[in-house]
Order: C-alpha cells, then sequence, then structure tokens
C-alpha cells in the first residue's frame, strides 16, 4: 500500500519528538499501520536539524501556508500552539479535504466547536490526543474505551508542572516561589508560568474531557479556574495532619442541575491513587456507572511522550483514509447532531467539602462563634484543629463536610466580619473521590 | 440509520450486565454509535428474567448454534466461557460473516491464532476487549494508545481474586487459606479456585497482552505460571521491613534474547503505584520507549465493568461495519503478516532480583556459608536480615540484586545441600518496576 505523508508544522519540542519517534519506531509502526508513514514535508521558521532523526529527507520550507495547500500531502501535523495562525492553518487543511492532526490545547478549547464542525462538514477528521496528558491516551480511553458508560465524574492532575510544585512543597516542606524558580530552571515552567500555575493551561484540557464525556459543546469560558499560588506549606502540613493532600485538580461532573467544570486545588484523601500521583505526572479519573472508577497515569508532557499520543492519531487516521466519513469516531465522541445544551453550574451551586484556615486572635468566645456560625447553616464539620498560639494569634484550621459553595460563602463572610478574625482566612475545597480503593 | 442487531450467547453475570447496560445506556450509546444497538437474540440453557432490562423484548432460545446461524444478526456476543462450544460457535459465527465480541480470555489465549485467522479470511472482526482486566480499555490502549511505542515491558494486577487474598494478608496479617475462605464466600473466588490462585487466569490475560505488546502470535504454552499459595503472613511482613509489598504479577519483557512471559508473586517497592493497588482491583503499567510508563486501573471483574469492556467492543464494531476490512485496526495489533518469532525465553534466562526465606539452625558459620555461596556466583546482595532464634532455629531472609534465574537456581540447590538448612527455602522474585514515580 502506499505510504502516507505527512506534512509537519513546527519543528521544536514536540515537532522534533515527533519526527524522531516516527524515525526510530518506522518497522514497528508500519507494522501495526499496515503501510509505511512518512514525513515529507515540515514548515518551521527557525529550527536545528541537529537531533532530528531523517531530517535530510523532509523538503523543510517557513511558508506553513503552502504546505496545507500542497496537493501531496494526506495529514497535515499542527504542533506551533497557540491561537493564530494556528485556527487558519487547521481550517485552511480542512477545506483543502485534508486530515490533521494536533497537540494543541488551547487551540480545541477555544476554537474546536469550529474547527470540528468544519471538519464534519468536509468529511475530514481533527485528531487531538496529544491536547490532553500528554502520552496518556485518555480521549480514547473516554471517547472508545468507555463508550459504553454514562460518566459521572472526572478529576484529573492534568498539568505537570502545578503537580511538581505540589510534590516538592509535600515532600521538603519547600514554598510555593521557591519551588517555581527550580521548576523554571529545569524547563518545567515556562518564564511567565501563568497558564500553568493559575490553571488555564488545565481549564484548556478540561473543557475537552468534559465534552467528551458528557456530550456537550466545548465551553472554556464556563470554566471555573483558581491556581495553586496561595497554597503555603502550613496548608500543606494540615492537610497531611487530616490525612489529605493537596492536589490541582480539573473535576468537572455531571449532577441533576447541570454540569460542574472547574479547576482549583483540592485536598483528597491521602489513600486515594491520585493522591500519590507525584513530580512532573498526570492521571486521570474516570467514574462511569458501569465501569465504576478507571484511572489513567502517565507522563503529560514532554517531547517523546506527546509524540506518543501525535503519532498514535496519525496512525488512526491512517486507517480511517479508506473508511466511510459517517461512520467514524466523531470528534467530541457524541455524534454532532446530538450534542446536549445541559447547562455549565455556577460555582455557587457546587457542592464540596472546605478546607478553611484562619488567623484569631486569641481571646475567649472565638471559637464558639465560628463553630456557631457553620452550625447557623446547617455546615457539618468534619475536623478542627486549633494551633497553639504565637504572639497572640492562634491558627485554626476547620474541614467541613460537603456544602453548597454559596451557603459556605455566606459564613465566610460573617467570619471575616469578627473582630478576633486578623487576616483573609485561605479556603480550599475538599473532595472525597468518591471509593476508588 | 438501521438499528445493529446483537445476539447474544450467555445470560449469566456478564450477559445479563450486557443486556443491562445496553438497555440504561441506550439513549447516550446511540448518541455515541450514532445508530441504536439492540439485543435481538439471546441463547442460554436457563437463565432467571428478573433483573435482566429489556428480556422481555429479546428473543431467548436454548440453541446457540441457531443464533449464530440467524442471518437477522448483525454481531453473536459470546459470554458463556470456556473452550467448548465456545470455540465452534465463534468460528461458526466467523463463517458465516459476523462479528464476534467475546470476553473469553481462555478461549483467546488457546484458539485466537486460529479464530484471528479464520476472522481475517472472512473480513470480521473478534473482539475482546473484557476478556482483559474487565472495564480497564487495556487492549484499546496497547493496540490503538500507544502504537507509536516499541513496547519494553509490562507489569499487571489482572486477576482480582488474588490481589483481594493478598491485599488482605497484608492488610491484616491473616494466612492465605483463611483469606481464600473469605474470597469464596464474597463471592470473589470459585469454589475451585485453582485458575484464580495458582495465576493460569492471569496467564491467559498476559499471554494476549505479550501479543498485543510484541506482535508475537499468541503462546499460552510458553507462559511461565506460579501460584500465591507458598507466600505466608511473614513473608508479607518481611517484605514490607525491606519497603516492598507482594504482589501477583504478569509480567512481559521484550529483551534482547527474546521475550520474558511469566505470572508469580512479586516483591515491588511499595511507593509504586501498581503497589498500592488493593482490593478486587486490577491495574496493567506499560513502559513504552516513547511514552514512557503509563498505568491503567480499574475493576477487572464484575457484572458492569466487564459489560462496559463488553458494550465498548460492539458500539467499535458497530462503527466499523462500513469499513474496509482491510483497513481496521489488526486483532493484535500488528498486520497478521508480520507478526515476529521472537522466542519466548525459558525462565534460567530471566534476570530479576530474589527473595529467600530460610530456616537454619542456629550454629555458627552458616550465615558466612550462604554469603559465600551467593558471592562465589557474583550475586550481589541487596539485603539481609537474620530474626532471633526460636527452639535454635533462625529465620534468615535475603533480598539479592538483579541475577539470572539460572545463576540464582543453582546456589539454591547448593543452599539446600547446606547440613544447617532445616527446610526447604521460601523464594521469590523482586522486580524494581523502572522509576515509575
Amino acid at each position: 500500500m502506499k505510504a502516507v505523508k505527512v506534512g509537519l508544522i513546527g519543528l521544536g519540542t514536540v515537532g522534533g519528538g515527533t519526527l524522531n519517534v516516527l524515525a526510530r519506531n518506522a518497522a514497528e509502526i508500519a507494522r501495526r499501520a499496515g503501510r509505511k508513514i512518512t514525513v515529507t514535508h515540515a514548515a518551521a521558521l527557525a529550527y536545528d536539524p541537529q537531533g532530528l532523526d531523517g531530517i535530510e529527507c523532509v523538503n523543510v520550507g517557513d511558508d506553513a501556508f503552502a504546505l496545507v495547500d500542497n496537493p501531496e500531502i494526506d495529514i497535515i501535523v499542527e504542533l506551533i500552539g497557540g491561537y493564530s495562525p494556528a485556527r487558519e492553518l487547521v481550517l485552511k487543511a480542512i477545506e483543502n479535504g485534508k486530515h490533521v492532526v494536533t497537540a494543541n490545547k488551547a487551540l480545541i478549547a477555544i476554537h474546536g466547536n469550529e474547527i470540528f464542525e468544519a471538519a464534519q462538514a468536509r468529511g475530514v477528521t481533527v485528531a487531538f490526543e496529544a491536547a490532553v496528558a500528554g502520552g496518556i491516551p485518555i480521549i480514547k480511553a473516554l471517547r472508545e474505551g468507555l463508550p459504553a458508560n454514562h460518566i459521572e465524574w472526572i478529576a484529573g492532575i492534568i498539568n505537570g508542572t502545578g503537580n511538581f510544585i505540589l510534590s516538592e512543597m509535600k515532600d521538603k516542606g519547600r514554598d510555593f516561589a521557591d519551588v517555581l524558580k527550580e521548576a523554571q530552571a529545569l524547563g518545567y515552567a515556562e518564564t511567565d508560568p501563568t497558564f500553568d500555575v493559575e490553571g488555564i493551561d488545565a481549564a484548556h484540557k478540561l473543557t475537552i474531557l468534559a465534552s467528551l464525556a458528557f456530550g456537550i459543546p466545548l465551553q472554556f469560558d464556563k470554566c471555573y479556574t483558581e491556581g495553586i499560588t496561595r497554597i503555603e506549606p502550613q496548608d500543606v502540613s494540615y492537610a497531611e495532619q487530616f490525612g489529605y493532600r493537596i492536589k490541582h485538580l480539573g473535576i468537572t461532573r455531571m449532577t441533576e442541575a447541570g454540569i460542574e467544570l472547574r479547576v482549583h486545588p483540592t485536598l483528597i484523601p491521602e489513600k486515594r491513587l491520585l493522591a500519590n500521583v507525584d513530580g512532573v505526572m498526570n492521571a486521570v479519573l474516570v467514574q462511569g456507572d458501569a465501569v465504576g472508577p478507571t484511572l489513567y497515569y502517565g507522563a503529560g508532557a514532554g517531547a517523546l511522550p506527546t509524540a506518543s499520543a501525535v503519532v498514535a492519531d496519525i496512525i488512526d487516521i491512517t486507517r480511517t483514509l479508506t473508511t466511510d466519513p459517517g461512520n467514524r469516531v466523531p470528534h467530541l465522541a457524541f455524534q454532532p447532531d446530538s450534542l446536549s445544551d445541559v447547562p455549565v453550574l455556577d460555582m455557587s451551586d457546587v457542592q464540596t467539602g472546605f478546607y478553611m484556615r484562619l488567623s484569631v486572635s486569641d481571646e475567649s468566645g472565638v471559637l464558639a462563634d465560628i463553630t456557631e456560625l457553620f452550625a447557623e447553616s446547617d455546615i457539618s464539620i468534619e475536623a478542627f484543629l486549633q494551633q497553639p498560639s504565637h504572639k497572640d494569634t492562634a491558627t485554626v484550621v476547620v474541614l467541613t463536610k460537603v456544602t453548597r459553595e454559596g451557603v459556605f460563602n455566606s459564613v465566610l463572610e460573617q467570619i471575616k466580619q469578627l473582630p478576633a478574625v486578623v487576616c483573609e482566612p485561605v479556603c480550599f475545597r475538599v473532595e472525597s473521590l468518591g471509593s476508588e480503593d
């Protein structure tokens, strides 16, 4: 059978990795795919041929638009990231009847609805396994591994940088800013770490997972996003005393009232597998009504793990080149004409437990005031801890049972008004994540 | 589009679960698959309609061969287990041009080569996601999620009964026979527990995983199988003192000399995620050259988790009904004409660490004799422990570094000959499983 011709846009970390994986595993890949897969063309503004296997056989130029117009190419692989010109390139490739593979989570989360509609109309596939959790085949698992299930919820560690920082804080008692600096030196975090530490990158990925799980359009703008910059070493340590670890999770859940879609620091029981996923690794826990909990663990970033997902998509598309477009796996797991309009819930309607750390002046009656406020709103307290005073200020940590966030917030407002509360309370959400073990 | 018609052979635990999942998630499944999937016929010698959703709309008979001959049926789902008549039914269904879904690991491990050859020749698909690790989509992960990788090794907890027994032994210090009785009472273990506790069931599954990973024919007869009946509470406890847990693992590894294919109790470092998979849950750790380690966790058995995998296969086949058979995903991940004949290694050539527990009479010079024997064979000792004497007998536990099994066995033979060694040494293998965390 004729070799499949691939055009690669971008020869950076992931582009280079893709070229290398296709070269070094060429024989094994052909034995699986049933035909050879060859990168014939690439576009890059600047690149270093050093370390790029087989680059000498690739026709490299700097015009990516020429690539998507090239009639010789079967599959376009977009690995430049960002919104523009990635969006224009992908749309043009679709218009030209080419299949597309992308690792671009931001592009899919923001422009995915438009892109998939165009692809559907033109009868081509846009594959994006590498956009979520790098090398972990989580999109395939959700879309093709668990399609028998009503998915109930997903909770994932889907940003390796944040997980590295939290793991170091836990293991070594270091503080956030200190570990962030190390992560930047190690190349785990960007010079501008906002996307990672503020949860925007995780929100892009969670938006995609929610659509695949629940059959809803991509709605990044509805995703609640909270970063990890407010976590202090003492919070990690208090959480530990209660039997919890703090992880930066993306959580999406189908409830009767609507869909929860949120990224935030979360206390989870230390015995959960997810609590034991450390360093830059990612893991996604999926709860289905038939299968129960399943977990998928692996490298969420890096040249070769991401290339593993990109090349898997190329092989997948290779297999569908002769199929009837109407019978392919739908982009967002559900047929495009049967997406649902279940609303995304406002955060005030989300139900979780809460961790609250307070500094209070050491006077009698403060604890009674606080517990009274919780009791008045019917919020049960799961655990309570008061640390010995330091300069007339005591630290109080409260762990609540599950409550509606709106109710908790009104109690929080009242607590802030108490004269004995000397600075802004620090609060994080708590999730039990069912009984996965 | 016309509904897909399914004929179900077997209405036991998994058959009932399949019927129920298809009924209760019918709408969601149709939104994913793009058409309705309906069980129109079923065959069962005896069954209880109680609790079977929608059974009143199914044409139930007792002649499974009539089912596979029925021209109305598109997909045959074989859920009776065992070799015969399952093999004859599946081959007849293939001959009749029907696609087949099966959860029968024994059938695939033993007769898979014959079955896939027949299916290939007839242009139909035989899907078997439910045959390995129940609801975990591990076959899809290996075959379609990681096809870019040269798979280096796989290590899995792929028998829930054995894992339940070992978890209870660890958590509660109970002994094997005691927990086995409870597992039988809970329905986790069969009245004849041989298949589970002797590792035969795990060997069936490992045989399938090895073929998918390495592109070799199914070779169950080459799989080394050792059960968990010799593990005593003291072994669990000594392992713990060394920082290890004992798990019943299926391990397959590609080495330069050949493929390792083995099921046996294994000490693994306690910090590995795999070491923390407890109870009846399954997990499979896959090491690929590009992606690194990935882990897949979930329920390995049970009506609904297994049905989740069966129905995923039905949906997959539904999507391929109109595709060109030549471009489908190959049954064993690699194209049938490009399977390799890499040999399965003899156990004497396999390299692992070893745990050895000895009872020795309490006389001077014994330890020197033992350590001398290891040193003579160039086997390095990782850890050593001697328990205080009891009635003039001391317990000695040795943990070795990685060595070739043949070399270890010859040392073992010499140790057995030492006059001070008072009973048969107990030995288990040790694996570090790379640096997954």
